[in-house]
């Protein structure tokens, strides 16, 4: 089977009206003048944001979950996604048809649909790059710089779960599997950033650890955030101590939770929202004027030094 | 430098309002009811599409390039695009500076913005997709489907050079060197499209070969193409035959010229066209009822078998 073969039996069933069969150069897609488009656009490289051993459908689902949790994040409802997918030539035959399976799985969940892509070989690794598109009503996108002074920050879930199954990712064991789970194949909290658009007024995805994240909102929104530690949800795992856990939660990965602020009047709007998704919903901290920090710890401690993943 | 630092410096600057300063997590682009949006993707592996010795800067004007012939094979102005550069540390001090540089040139030329994207580490190869947005108004965007039993198939340029570039790359020879700068550095022919969208009723961009994408044409049309290979526009090129470059031109890759159809009314305005854009185009067969054959050459000899590269 050629490229053009792989396409037709594993990609096109994926594909509706805007894709356009993939028989054209490009997929067209009728605009509506009250609603904003959002895009977003994640990669995920085998060796660095994934081993490779695991089955190509979790890779798959794992792939489009990043990106909907941008969409999550901006509080906006997810329509479509494009796909480029550069493979070796010796994976090809076990990857695609499992990897589609994944997709489409995930395209029912999520109710999305493939609009196009790229389809190359590739010298060694599986580089996997998705750009998704969700929509808003026209201006109603929550940013990260629309948080105010005195304003509350929220996070979603629980927080380092995923570094936990990263670091244990080939260990067996009962107690590890819900962490080796969550990284595995994340939960983006689409339904709630959607619950969230007229309520959070900045809001991002945890992908990099609460500091880095947070330091974004408080950074973008020029004021500084203080964290209280002791609030931050971290789950209970047998045999994982509560300081690994915290600094899993502080500097992990891949927890795709939502993290926003809101005014304090909505305090009570939010506990009615987690009510309906049966999410839990913590508040962690509070948004003050920017004097020396943009992060601060309540009881004053020095934050530690960022430990966050970098890629150079 | 870390890859936050590497976005400020290089990518942020490339930016407008709908990328909003890449600081949030999905780009945002108001909507307007008059107008179909066009997405295509198009992805370059080192090693595979471009060979990695070559400067940055062209890497990245090819990158850009054959996305920008997607646009105008739909009859598309190309709007904006978003970048995902995955690249092996050791290399990414001398190639994101040079890289961006060679974006923002083409960014000016074709009046382009970045909307977002993402940067990550790679192993072992650089790997480069691009998506590409385009506008047309609503339902005006040229399929490969709409050609008409009796149109004209027309081709802009000359076909065959890039492939007579790409086999001799790293030949110092002034009569290669046409050769070598159009396989290096396409031009996409953006403003024909644009002239041709009320013009042409089926279009495709070469870039897999006149014998491929002309069957694309012809299969998705469900007619048959008389292909007359005695006006296949080829180039003239010191110690090149012929017969190579006619070769070059049914089964070469990278050339980027325009292949469409028209209806027979419609010649004498594909000449007001051509002198207009100041680009050869030639009338290379017609369109027919299909029998048993998607495309005949019209002194009824066979057509070579299908050499065009595959990546499976």
């Amino acid at each position: 089977m050629n490229e053009f073969d792989y396409i037709n039996k594993y990609f096109k069933p994926l594909t509706g009206n805007i894709g356009r069969n993939l028989k054209d150069d490009a997929a067209v897609f009728k605009q509506n003048a009250n609603k904003d488009l959002i895009i977003s656009t994640d990669t995920l490289v085998e060796g660095v944001h994934f081993f490779g051993t695991e089955h190509p459908a979790d890779i798959a689902k794992k792939s489009l979950r990043v990106n909907l949790s941008d969409m999550a994040s901006m509080g906006a409802k997810p329509l479509f996604y494009n796909l480029s997918l550069s493979i070796p030539k010796n994976k090809v035959d076990f990857f695609i048809p499992n990897f589609c399976k994944g997709l489409k799985e995930d395209q029912e969940i999520f109710n999305l649909e493939l609009i196009g892509g790229d389809l190359t070989s590739s010298p060694s690794h599986i580089n996997i790059t998705i750009t998704i598109f969700g929509q808003t009503r026209t201006g109603t996108s929550i940013s990260r710089s629309g948080a105010k002074n005195g304003d509350f920050l929220f996070v979603s879930g629980v927080l380092g779960l995923s570094k936990i199954g990263l670091d244990n990712f080939n260990k067996t064991s009962n107690h590890l599997s819900i962490a080796q789970k969550k990284y595995l194949i994340p939960q983006p909290r689409v339904s709630l950033g959607l619950l969230l658009n007229n309520v959070a007024n900045s809001m991002i995805d945890i992908s990099d650890g609460l500091i880095q994240d947070a330091t974004h909102l408080a950074v973008n929104s020029g004021l500084c955030i203080h964290l209280d530690l002791d609030k931050i949800p971290i789950p209970h795992i047998q045999n994982v101590t509560n300081n690994l856990l915290l600094e899993s939660a502080l500097y992990g990965g891949d927890d795709y939770e939502l993290l926003f602020s809101c005014n304090q009047d909505q305090e009570q709007l939010i506990k009615k929202i987690s009510k309906e998704v049966n999410i839990k919903i913590t508040k962690i901290g509070n948004f003050d004027i920017y004097e020396d920090k943009f992060l601060k710890f309540k009881n004053n401690s020095e934050i530690p030094k960022n430990k966050s993943y970098l890629h150079f």
